[in-house]
């Protein structure tokens, strides 16, 4: 099912293309208004033709060579078909990807790369939503509100409710962060205003850097740490960074937080050290996604979970929306992209 | 059981009262070692000779003239016998009573106060955990982790889990302060170190005072707040202040978070709109304390719980020792209390 959303009567003032540029929309009808509230659809539908399609009802050749025909850009999110070779001989007309999300693993390949087609994605906008929930989590164990929380609720007594390992405050806690990823640095600027003390490992750390002086070896960071929070992308080098031995070199009463992806921890390592009471945690992410309705991690006491949700807020959808139509725009205008992807720079990313 | 605490061999430099003075120390034993770590204790027995009694064993006539005798300086937390005209007549030498903690209703009466004995209190040390504990709260319910927890920890299959009304970031985030009190104010710190707008309800914030610029009268502070944080003291006047019309006033999707006392908010009506699953809920602080086993709170899925332990930080207690440490100097050198209270400031404390 797919419909056009007529332009705007009295289109705002601004750059226009030279032709008539046909956009296709293809993000979750579900997510579709977040991304693009009326503002933003307006400014969307200033720059072109915009037409819109679930992505789901895309997946068969006919669907797909249908939604494509004419098309010059397209907006993904989730769901959209894979752009493989096949895919893209029945895209003639495409001249630019914008993709609403992050990760572009699962969307483009050696296939795409090979059109030359220019692809950029509104990764930037989820940052300050990640570095938040990685806060929120920091927070939270550090004070032991889940720990409360989940004991008040299996009916324990007040006393033994109360009874747990005695909570810390962030001010003066020691706070080692794996990755100085966009994500991290905002963490790490936030944890800083509340008063932490933050050491910072990445390889890839320059000595210009602002963070150099936080810069800190992954065996010295482990055992300072009171907080080990993961901002690190999944890449063959880091995966499986956070092993059982650098888990052994946590601090007794430890706690990780990862909101990045779940690779960079042996999982197994880290559920032994969490079911054991040596180490808490709070997980956005896992290796098994969906979570299964019975997984072991659902079970224990001194763990925080949520499924996946840290980029989704509403304010992360809708910076990302607005991220969508100022690309689109750079691109009709020649102007350069700001968020644009590379090949390699894929290699590297989450 | 008491026993007493040797001096230092070789007791730090600093003033000394000219006669030895004896001090009793009466907190929870499994608390003692929290407010008085090695050095603090160190530093209080260069002031005088102390003796360290469990208060609970204090409650006969016969174990409290015993413990008392002698005893010029006492230092409380909780549990100890409340200091009514009987055992003020058993504790004639008693010159200063230093609490460690905070509420001293329940200690000191009319018959204190008629003996014109100073007192003073270390609840400033617990204002920063208080704050922080009610930012975590506000983070938390912000970011919905607690319904997704709840829900993975319910068994709930990932798609429902993740099926939540969409999360909010704390930056540009509406927050609501009842109450400019020492927490609140570093509360609003903290919020507006992360970006949040705040505005502030409180009768006697002084036009002079820097968070004038944010002041709200309730009526229209209750409607535009995304998140209402109570920071206000259990006084007959704010006795039930957030009732019934007040919750009603919150938009659908409000946030309530409470780490002052339960008595500011009609805990029924608020009970009703948390169940009702139009407002969502951060508590510390209940009617009933302890909460009973099956209390109707403990199994609401949109409320986080917390067994009143905003103050019980590791680091709170530190700084209420060093606190106690201080002023019972400041006492003994008659320099000018940091902290004493006084029977009219009593009364609009928490």
């Amino acid at each position: 099912m797919s419909h056009t959303v007529g332009a705007d009567p009295e289109p705002p003032s601004g750059p226009r293309p030279p032709e008539k540029t046909r956009i296709l929309l293809s993000v979750p009808a579900a997510e579709s208004e977040a991304f693009f509230p009326p503002e933003t659809r307006r400014a969307l539908a200033a720059l072109g033709e915009v037409t819109e399609a679930e992505p789901e009802t895309l997946h068969t050749p006919e669907a797909f060579r249908s939604a494509l025909a004419g098309v010059h850009v397209l907006v993904t999110a989730w769901g959209f078909p894979r752009l493989d070779a096949e895919r893209l001989a029945l895209a003639p007309d495409l001249r630019f990807v914008m993709h609403a999300a992050s990760s572009l693993h699962w969307l483009v390949g050696d296939d795409f790369w090979e059109t030359g087609i220019p692809v950029s994605q509104a990764g930037a906008a989820m940052a300050p939503a990640v570095a938040e929930l990685s806060l929120s989590f920091t927070l939270s164990l550090l004070r032991r509100t889940h720990r409360y929380d989940h004991a008040l609720r299996r009916g324990a007594d007040w006393q033994t409710a109360r009874g747990v390992r005695k909570a810390r405050e962030i001010r003066g806690a020691r706070i080692g962060v794996v990755g100085a990823s966009r994500t991290g640095r905002r963490y790490i600027e936030a944890c800083r205003a509340l008063g932490a003390e933050v050491r910072v490992h990445d390889p890839y750390l320059a000595e210009i850097d602002p963070l150099a002086p936080l810069a800190a070896a992954l065996p010295s960071l482990l055992p300072w740490c009171d907080v080990l929070a993961v901002h690190a992308p999944a890449t063959d080098e880091t995966s499986g960074m956070i092993g059982a031995d650098e888990i052994a070199s946590l601090k007794d009463g430890g706690l990780v937080v990862n909101t990045a992806r779940s690779s960079v921890i042996d999982m197994d390592a880290l559920f032994d050290a969490v079911a054991s009471d040596r180490i808490d945690a709070a997980l956005d992410v896992f290796d098994d996604e969906p979570l299964p309705a019975g997984d072991r991690w659902r079970s224990l006491p001194n763990v925080l979970l949520t499924p996946h949700i840290a980029g989704a807020t509403s304010d992360s959808r809708r910076r990302a929306g607005r991220i969508v139509v100022d690309e689109i725009r750079r691109h009709l205008t020649g102007e350069p992209l700001e968020h644009a992807v590379t090949r390699q720079a894929m290699e590297s990313m989450a």
